[in-house]
């Protein structure tokens, strides 16, 4: 049965003393006052520091990177052992170099291994380990990092090799990061919405209140919000496809596909997949927003008004509108039905089961789909209202009309792509990759 | 090649051996019938037990426990070879030790690994395993739960070390649990939901017969369960959020994060997940009872007769009702979104693709906010009717305005925790984990 | 540390060498022309072919198979080293033997084995590795698989052990795979679709026109696929279910499970899984184009007219329809909810987090109740239009008449096979399994 020695009864060495005893390790305890610790779980050791370390080879180090330093002076009965560092730090790059570096300076003579440190204690012990299983583990030494591993396996984790204690820093920072890969597609869409919001606010309340004193602040709660969110997210979609095709256009160029992309569309295209995402939520977010129109009061009111009217002015029934009206929902509906598809197959355990070429057919070929009848949709909602004059307050043309220039302009660049002696072209230059 | 052999020619013994040919394993198996035995799979031998025995040091048994006593005879042969157990029962706890620890009295030379028994032999061979990839595994002997191990990776499995052959009985309970951890939850869910359930009965059933004679027994399909479900999911909600609080008190209190919790406090933040997840369940069921409002036949001749009544006494717009009915409805849009945002990311896969940091943003913060948008919503709702007599039937007042009284306390307690004094007191003791 | 050599300085060799050199390996290229390549990754050496075999004894082969045979004149110094075979062809069966076993007969003396093939050279490089993480090894020699193994798992890849070199031709076709299992369930279910719409189109077009001129044709947008998603979803969901019982009847007739099931009662019940998320799919359309019905311009203006009509004659309220009106939609709302709660339940993650008898609990258990909630919607709807003799359109009955014919069999054959004595005998036949 193997021994394991952890250093400091705290939060983080008690969750994984009581663990690592579960799947049947010896486990002793290293603490300043061995006798104090009565929280320590059943079955395990706890004795001094010089005590606990003869007991074990491996060295789980529980404690601060401020404490440190009382190491150096055990570096003699150190040497050769495998000292885990699982320490975190509550800012960025808040030291100069990273706590395990800064371990393997102190103590020259043992082999320091990074590691558990993305495992919350708390989750650890209560078994809710729902945020990462991932054990992301470096170390100079290939064995001692092997046996961090099997340790990592044995409690259910997964461990990742990371290479050597270099990528220590970069295993610091990861669990204080917050969606770093989010950043970019949010403020793209922070942007849009706040563009397309004051552009509505200014056709439609402040319009109105300013050429006929007529008070419509109530349309910001739904009515603009279902302006916004559906023009968003069209242009959104758009912007996923846009850099496959400029990548192609440059590829055409260049003539060849060995040479890098510039920085910015690099960047673009690793961000698509938040993009998509965004643009989804904004999706979803204009399909419930429609769904509750019929009962609003603002609407209900209207319609009233409407067929109050008929009684004594009856309006004939118009089957163009019935066609129109219908199958401009119905082309959004199918939309947001292929949207979703996408969605889910971005799920990671959904995307883990297809192969690439699965991956690629509903990501690319029906991508495209959504974004063909998303366009499409708002076109045919257009219907007249394009050239209806109307509609076109202070000359400003209708949000939607804006919203369409990109998602045409996607679509027709896509369109150029795909004929015959371009896309040979293009196939042909890419050749080599699946 | 390695060899393996397989004692029992039966459904789980013949997907095994199947599953271990196509891997490149050499499969023996041994029967009592070596010759009657048509439905093994092809390339594997069929043996009697003693001479199967011979061909490999690893042997699975794919027999019941009720038969293991043959094996007694075979005591000596199986000197030093790996016994695998396989085998379930039809209870939890059915016999005083579990099939492993009986199988290492019978058998004492062998060492035995228990292993495989939540792997359904259907899905085994037809290559649907929906569920659980997951082996656990547990044994005395370190060396055969490598080799056991190996095996499982080799399927496409994925072993989980259980430490030692005292796991046994835990591991055979498993497969014969039924969602354990969603028991507490849903009990708390029915309750409340025939409470609820009743009192909306009480005042818009009974009290319409009872005092004008009303019929009104049909809102029991949709009407009444359209109040009884937003008010229990808002109710949940809430009590997801009440332990933490409850917790940062206690902490407070003793000024300490090293002493536990009591342990009706444990068990309620072990079930917050569940508790949240049919909270959301239940709003969902509210959103598409409320999409389809305007279709029920009962609803659409209500308004008719309001239309009609217009005809001829106009009633006049009112923008302060409409921005009331905007608002509330988008309230609750908005709290529905970030509901099921915390839904998604409860999903596993997803879940172990964020660090803690990011886990916590989600469930904590946004799951505040869902908390706040959803009372909000149901206050803005409730608008002029918590004031308004004549919806107060029988003095009772209405069922949503009992339901508000956990919510709002949760959201005052949490307010008074972010208080800076107390909160960096909180900090301060829960410092030492993230 | 480690030496790794890969041959070709393509796409995939330089993707994977910057992976392994990140992972902390030394990374030697073997090249036609070792100077010109400019674009691979720093700190890696680029050698000439004969050179860069001796400075590592796995050598991973990014070269197509076209121009593999230059390694014949290699062949002495490849004498022993591991030769990792990624390659793909562009079609299924390209070749009469597979590209490890083409690598095999022109180099003897090497232990080839097959990897690598399905990932992709961009995301291993980008790190979106969305698509399949699962690595396929095959190989005659153990050892060497294992090697190439670890070096999966040190990329974050997780491998899996497919056996010989034999089962290369699978793994090579594996990624030229358009999902497989979903190919029957779609025709299926593309038949069905075309045969309901044409069935409804007759009645709901084509009658009008011919007996009343009437042009009803914008009733192809929404109306009428409102009928042939839900009726198509309904039979789908009866497909699912009818399997499990024939087999059930099959096992009572043969009275054993020793015998294998005719070829395709298997391969329907192997695709009960895409079959039934095929009907959610549908189901979810029935969803949301019946949330939209109030919105449609011809719905509101018969909608409209009928409220018109009311103003002079009066129509007084049926609480008989208020109720059958509701309960339908409840009926269908619960049914979409457990409907949603299978799919969730299919998702892999999800389905790997429950063991065999709680995803047994709710894909058999909670399907028939979704079963039973569907059709009971169904005949609820229906209602007295059963019988009502104006929707017997040229003697053809509504198309959901037709549709409940399979869903209503099916519940009628499953309460026989829970009879109790039928019940008890099926348990003893399948005793054994759980
Ligand atoms: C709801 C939603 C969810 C989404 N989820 C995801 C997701 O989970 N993952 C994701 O990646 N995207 C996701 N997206 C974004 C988008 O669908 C995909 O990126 C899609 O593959 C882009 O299609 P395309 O035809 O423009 O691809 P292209 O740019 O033409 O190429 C697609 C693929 O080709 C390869 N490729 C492209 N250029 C090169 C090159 N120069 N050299 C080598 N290989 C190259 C890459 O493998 C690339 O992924 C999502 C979008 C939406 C709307
Ligand atoms: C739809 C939905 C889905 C949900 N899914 C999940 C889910 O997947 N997983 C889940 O856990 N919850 C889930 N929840 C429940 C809830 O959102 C979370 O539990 C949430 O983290 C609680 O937030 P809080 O601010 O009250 O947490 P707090 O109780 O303040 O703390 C949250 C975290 O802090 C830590 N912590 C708290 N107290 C202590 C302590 N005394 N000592 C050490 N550490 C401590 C723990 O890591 C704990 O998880 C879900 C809720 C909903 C509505
Ligand atoms: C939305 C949706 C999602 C679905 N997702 C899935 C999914 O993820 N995975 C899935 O498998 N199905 C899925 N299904 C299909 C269906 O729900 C299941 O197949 C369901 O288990 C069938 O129930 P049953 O009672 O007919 O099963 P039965 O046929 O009675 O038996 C169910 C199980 O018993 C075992 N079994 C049956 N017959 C035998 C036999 N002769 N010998 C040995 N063992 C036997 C098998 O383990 C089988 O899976 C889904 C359906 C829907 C509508
Ligand atoms: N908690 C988590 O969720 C979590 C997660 C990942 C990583 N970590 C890391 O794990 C380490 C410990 O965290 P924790 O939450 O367990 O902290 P903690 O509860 O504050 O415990 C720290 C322990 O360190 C020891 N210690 C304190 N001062 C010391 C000193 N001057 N000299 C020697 N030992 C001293 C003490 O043990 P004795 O009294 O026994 O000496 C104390 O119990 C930190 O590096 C943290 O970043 C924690
Ligand atoms: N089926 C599953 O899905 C599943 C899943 C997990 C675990 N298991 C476990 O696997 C074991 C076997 O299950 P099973 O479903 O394969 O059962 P089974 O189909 O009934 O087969 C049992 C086999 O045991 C052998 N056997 C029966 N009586 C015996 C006796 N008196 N002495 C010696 N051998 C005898 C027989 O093989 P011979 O005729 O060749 O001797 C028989 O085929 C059980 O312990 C079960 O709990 C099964
Ligand atoms: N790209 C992917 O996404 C991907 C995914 C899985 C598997 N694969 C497989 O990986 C292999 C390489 O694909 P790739 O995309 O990297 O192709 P590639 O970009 O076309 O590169 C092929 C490399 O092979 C070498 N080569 C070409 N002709 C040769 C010849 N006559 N003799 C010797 N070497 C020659 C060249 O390297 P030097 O100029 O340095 O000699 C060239 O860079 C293929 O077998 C492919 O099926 C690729
Ligand atoms: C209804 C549609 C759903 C509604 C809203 C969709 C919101 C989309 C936003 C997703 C945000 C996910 C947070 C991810 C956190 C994270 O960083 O997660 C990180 C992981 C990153 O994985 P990688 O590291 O592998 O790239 O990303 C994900 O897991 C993506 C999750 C995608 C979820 C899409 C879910 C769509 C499901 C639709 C179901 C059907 C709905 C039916 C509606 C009627
Ligand atoms: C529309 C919202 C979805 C509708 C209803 C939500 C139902 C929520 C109930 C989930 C029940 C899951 C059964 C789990 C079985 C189990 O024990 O599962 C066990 C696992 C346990 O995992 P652990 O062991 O890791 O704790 O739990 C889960 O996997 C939780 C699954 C959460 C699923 C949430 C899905 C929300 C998706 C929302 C998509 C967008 C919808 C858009 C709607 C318009
Ligand atoms: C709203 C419901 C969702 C809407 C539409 C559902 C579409 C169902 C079709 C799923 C297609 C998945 C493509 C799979 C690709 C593939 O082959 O995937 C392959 C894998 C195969 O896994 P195995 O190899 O393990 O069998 O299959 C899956 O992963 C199945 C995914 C099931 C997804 C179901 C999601 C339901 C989520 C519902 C959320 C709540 C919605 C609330 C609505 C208001
Ligand atoms: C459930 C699916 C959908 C339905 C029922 C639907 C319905 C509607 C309706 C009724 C309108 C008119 C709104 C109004 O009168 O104010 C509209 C507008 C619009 N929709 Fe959709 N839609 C759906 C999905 C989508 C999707 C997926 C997109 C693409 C992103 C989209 C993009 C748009 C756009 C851009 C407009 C114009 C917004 C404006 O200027 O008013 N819709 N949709
Ligand atoms: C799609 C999102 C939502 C919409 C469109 C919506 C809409 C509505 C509507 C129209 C009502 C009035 C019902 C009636 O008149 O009988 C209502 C009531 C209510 N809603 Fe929501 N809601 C949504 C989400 C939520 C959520 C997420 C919650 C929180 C759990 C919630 C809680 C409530 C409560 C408690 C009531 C009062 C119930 C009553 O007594 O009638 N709602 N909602
Ligand atoms: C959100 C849940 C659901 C709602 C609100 C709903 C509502 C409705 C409504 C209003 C109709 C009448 C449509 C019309 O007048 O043309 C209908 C018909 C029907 N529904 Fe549903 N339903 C739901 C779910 C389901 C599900 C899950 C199924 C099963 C697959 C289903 C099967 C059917 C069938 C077969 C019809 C008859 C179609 C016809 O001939 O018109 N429904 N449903």
């Amino acid at each position: 049965c193997e021994s394991i020695c952890i250093f400091g009864t705290g939060d983080f060495g008690r969750s994984f003393g009581s663990k690592m005893l579960q799947c049947g390790y010896n486990v002793v305890y290293g603490s300043r006052n061995p006798h104090a610790s009565n929280l320590t779980p059943k079955g395990a050791k706890v004795l001094s520091h010089e005590e606990a370390i003869k007991e074990s080879s491996i060295i789980i180090l529980a404690i601060h990177r401020e404490h440190y330093d009382f190491l150096e002076q055990l570096n003699s009965q150190l040497e050769g052992k495998v000292l885990v560092d699982v320490s975190n730090n509550l800012k960025m790059n808040q030291f100069e170099n990273s706590n395990a570096e800064y371990l393997a300076s102190l103590v020259t003579g043992a082999k320091v291994v990074k590691a558990f440190n993305t495992i919350s204690a708390w989750a650890l012990q209560s078994g809710t380990l729902d945020a990462s299983r991932q054990v992301f583990v470096c170390g100079n030494d290939v064995k001692s990092k092997d046996v961090v591993m099997d340790i990592a396996r044995a409690i259910g984790l997964t461990p990742l090799d990371q290479g050597s204690l270099l990528s220590a820093n970069e295993i610091e920072n990861y669990p204080l990061q917050l969606f770093p890969m989010w950043r970019l597609p949010m403020y793209i869409c922070t942007g849009f919405t706040i563009l397309i919001f004051l552009y509505c606010a200014l056709t439609e309340v402040i319009y109105p209140f300013a050429t006929s004193n007529e008070n419509t602040l109530y349309l910001v709660a739904i009515s603009i919000p279902n302006r916004v969110f559906p023009i968003v997210s069209l242009i959104l979609l758009a912007l996923v496809y846009l850099p496959g095709i400029i990548a192609a256009f440059l590829q055409l160029y260049r003539g060849t596909k060995y040479s890098r992309f510039p920085d910015w569309l690099d960047k673009w295209m690793l961000c698509r997949k938040q993009l998509g995402l965004v643009a989804l939520a904004y999706a979803f977010l204009h399909a419930i927003y429609t769904f509750v129109i019929p009962i609003r009061y603002y609407v209900r009111w209207w319609s009233d008004q409407y067929t109050i009217k008929q009684v004594t002015t009856p309006i004939a029934f118009s089957s163009h509108y019935a066609w129109l009206s219908d199958s401009y929902v119905a082309l959004g509906m199918l939309g947001f039905f292929f949207y979703i598809l996408l969605g889910i197959t971005s799920l990671p355990s959904v995307s883990n089961a297809v192969n690439w070429r699965e991956f690629r057919f509903v990501q690319s070929k029906l991508g495209y789909l959504t974004l063909v009848l998303c366009t499409a949709h708002t076109l045919v909602y257009g219907g007249d209202r394009f050239i209806y004059g109307p509609f076109y307050k202070w000359f400003l043309p209708p949000a939607f009309v804006v919203s369409l220039i990109i998602p045409c302009s996607v679509l027709v660049l896509k369109f150029i792509t795909i004929i015959p002696c371009l896309d040979s072209r293009i196939t042909k230059i890419r050749q080599g990759w699946e």
